[in-house]
């Protein structure tokens, strides 16, 4: 058989050749909305190359960008890699010491930022070693007033430059092409790169009819930034199958994310559960239609399943949950029903909407614990770890690396049990289970339990010190607007539904609950603020 | 990036891992039916690993098998390559000297026969030189008389094995893992090899939700025999997605075809245009119900419209026409709607079904002729050619490589047009093409027309020599069993849908079209039958 790279490269030429009226829109700023057909994207896409190409980009040139969901930011998704070069998606919300850290770590050369994020940026510019020249993302020619001599217009880089640049096709398929820093607890960010190998097989992975079927009749619009794991690898899907893609923009809102999908007819969208759970509370509030949507695709942390339901059973569109992570491309794995299940009723199925999902071809998955791989039997725990062809292998130059890979498996940090079915159920992370009396207690089920209650918008399980048991857990709750309910209420809805050791000895009532740059619960930062708590019931 | 390979390997323990319950059905003679759920068919595929290793199997040794669809001919398909050999599947409607020259030239140590194959086999038992064992598949334990010392029984060989067998998980993905000959007009059939890469990425890309969409809630039946190019890649496929699959075993006839997609609720089938002519007639006749297809995949020939209209306007089933050839795994192109299309009236959509379709992901096709690249026009005629991960780059130890295999691209043979939307449309083979005039006819084109002729059954377009025009069309027409048609009557047909100069100069009645062992029209013969024909209109 020929042995033909499997190259992104294969994506650009495919829209360019057989989708060339298919349109990107994207919500540029939050009064523009911007339509540009594939065969127009891949000519800014060739001229982007040619620019950075101009500006010194090779061959392994780190090239940053910074900024929001949007066609810039896509043809970033494909010039730089295309070129041979790598691109580092670099989180906005970051904070500037791990901004500044991921950058140097990286060495990005080349900077592609949006205009709105520059002054958020401006500050990092004098701590970055590596980088040469910043190129700003906005509608005009316009470049803001710096100190940092080489700043450009993108918009006057693309005028400047060739729709003829050729995108080369002889790049060996394990060329790395992207990299993200995960948002690590403690520590610094550590890198994980892409190939285009990895990206290629893990965006073929997202058409297949048993995963997400993405297609060409699908509008997608991927909520889920694109300066997190490859926007969950949907932006390159979508270039190969020719789908429509929504672009969210800068600093969305509920409401201008159901605008999207009304206006749009959006099909398929993407993000993790905070989104939705606002979408929902502003779609009760103000539906629109949104007849087009054919499925939700739901990630990045556990899916409470008054969540579930409510898009289910409320709303009748079907509410998928996924699993992955910046080590993993990142999808894992999906919360699809086999034919077995489809006879089930709701309830039995929303047990099984409500987990992490089957792991999707190609990827092979176990959860260990000291026995060996666990029974599937739903209830006993282990560590979940995974391997296959987009599964890192490494961190980019980080010690931590042999932490977290061992023995050709990458060790998720995530305790699981597998259900009769063989999908995965996340019970927590192994930093957040709670220890107690030597059993495990899942913090997450508890949460998930407690977010079922009417009153509860919100709610975190951590665990505090105990004398006697070790640990013992604390329920932390943010109650919805106007919504009461007493402690002894929340505990007492819990009851029946675990053993009695699991209920948590106190709830705290919250404002918010402190969260990662990504939307993850930040149970690090609630378990110092709590410390020294005294259990009260 | 983990290395991990890609390998047939997985699609096995998926079908084990997570689909134990889904069912193998397989139609083994007349009147049985076996049904084999996937647990118990990986162990089988374990025990025949076990029992050829034993016999002699090593990485890189050719097995080859003789046999129809059914679950024994499955458990091969996965054996043999993923301990590291090679499955040779041979084409059983091969002239006798073809057979022992595929399995000399191939050398194969092993052969797996069904047993009502044997005594087609056993005449070439004498020539065959690398040949040790032959393992008879049948129902029970018994194997036939012969003078070959060798000759075991399927079923008592898995007896004797175990079903602990460990498939090596650290094999290149381009080991060699399957080859096929195909069956070459002249001279003898050229051997191509598929490798795991290969054969799991054209397996991953029938799974699309933009090409066939194969799924966990399909039940597939190949019709397309597993000695031809895979079946297609679909028993491959349909185990790694735990699909259904029903195999119709040895000497089917379109009543049986009807009868098992109304019994087994198909929803997908595949086959050459033949069949579907044949099951058309036969649901005509004796009807059944249907209703459980979502589509039926069509290649190996062109499909008559009037064949793809009856199907879709009376029987309401998709219709869908691929193509591929053994040199290309095989599937290159399907004739899916893109969403553009699913507004046109149901003669422009006929138009676009009756093409060969838009080339699956992965795969770069272009038609060229001495001018480079056709325009999309669908009337300028070149050569299709192709390349990509699961075309040949090579015909297995031969000398004729050259005459197909030329900078980077496998020269198909076949001309085509691309339509306006970039569909391929295979005007001819070419060598069947008509030169007349130092202009272009397409036979396929004529012949597709006068299939639509309600009289006609099957019809044949060949080139006459001719002083004046260099070459001039012939019909040769099959009659519908009591229709009526003169030879003015059927020109006349095509007349406003050709130029004048197109028309065949004359129709010759046969009682049949000579065909290949694949069902293909055999035009070689057919000229030389009609050498020296005189036209008479």
């Amino acid at each position: 058989m020929m042995d033909t790279p499997l190259l992104l490269t294969s994506f650009l030429k495919r829209a360019e050749r057989y989708y060339p009226e298919k349109q990107i829109i994207s919500r540029t700023s939050p009064t523009m909305t911007h339509r540009i057909p594939y065969k127009d994207y891949v000519k800014r896409t060739r001229k982007l190359a040619d620019a950075l190409t101009k500006l010194g980009m090779k061959h392994g040139t780190k090239v940053g960008s910074f900024a929001w969901n949007h066609h810039r930011h896509l043809e970033a998704y494909f010039a730089v890699p295309c070129a041979g070069a790598i691109l580092h998606m670099i989180n906005i919300r970051l904070a500037p010491e791990h901004i500044i850290y991921v950058i140097n770590h990286a060495e990005d050369e080349i900077i592609l930022i949006d205009g709105d994020l520059f002054p958020l940026f401006e500050k990092a510019i004098p701590y970055l070693k590596t980088v040469k020249h910043i190129i700003v993302m906005q509608d005009d020619f316009n470049v803001p007033e710096s100190t940092f001599e080489n700043v450009y217009s993108y918009e006057q880089l693309l005028a400047d430059a060739s729709e003829d640049f050729e995108f080369p096709e002889d790049l060996d398929e394990n060329t790395p092409a992207g990299m993200c820093y995960t948002s690590a607890t403690t520590g610094m960010p550590k890198g994980v790169v892409y190939t285009h190998r990895s990206l290629v097989l893990h965006s073929i992975t997202l058409g297949l009819a048993d995963t997400l079927g993405l297609c060409e009749k699908d509008t997608i619009m991927p909520v889920v930034p694109m300066f997190h794991v490859n926007a969950w690898g949907m932006p390159f899907a979508a270039v190969n199958f020719g789908t429509t893609q929504v672009l969210p923009g800068p600093m969305f809102t509920p409401a201008i994310l159901l605008d999207l999908i009304e206006q749009e007819k959006v099909t398929t969208t993407a993000g993790v559960p905070t989104i939705w759970l606002g979408v929902l509370q502003e779609q009760e509030k103000n539906p629109r239609d949104l007849s087009s949507l054919r499925g939700i695709v739901c990630g990045g942390s556990a899916s409470p399943k008054g969540l579930i339901r409510a898009f289910e059973q409320k709303l009748g569109i079907p509410f998928i949950v996924g699993y992955g992570m910046t080590e993993t491309s990142p999808v894992v794995s999906l919360s699809n029903y086999t034919t077995a299940m489809e006879d089930l009723d709701y309830e039995n199925k929303l047990n099984i909407r409500a987990t992490q999902g089957l792991t999707v071809p190609l990827i092979e998955s176990e959860v260990v614990n000291e026995n060996g791989p666990v029974p599937w039997d739903g209830t006993t725990m282990g560590e979940l770890r995974l391997r296959g062809p987009w599964i890192a292998k490494e961190y980019y130059k980080d010690e931590r690396t042999s932490e977290a890979f061992r023995d050709g498996w990458l060790y998720t940090g995530d305790i699981a049990v597998l259900t009769t079915d063989g999908y995965i159920k996340i019970t927590d992370r192994t930093k957040d289970l709670i220890k107690s009396g030597g059993e495990w207690i899942s913090s997450v089920d508890l949460e998930n339990a407690l977010m079922t209650h009417p009153a509860v918008f919100e709610a975190a399980v951590i665990a505090i010190p105990h004398e006697k048991w070790q640990e013992r857990p604390l329920a932390c709750v943010v109650l919805k607007e106007g919504a009461n309910a007493t402690k002894e209420e929340l505990i007492d809805s819990l009851e029946g539904q675990f053993a009695k050791w699991w209920l948590p000895d106190d709830v705290v009532f919250l404002n918010e609950i402190p969260k990662t740059s990504v939307g993850k619960f930040l149970k690090a930062k609630l378990r110092d603020e709590l410390k020294g708590y005294e259990l009260k019931i």
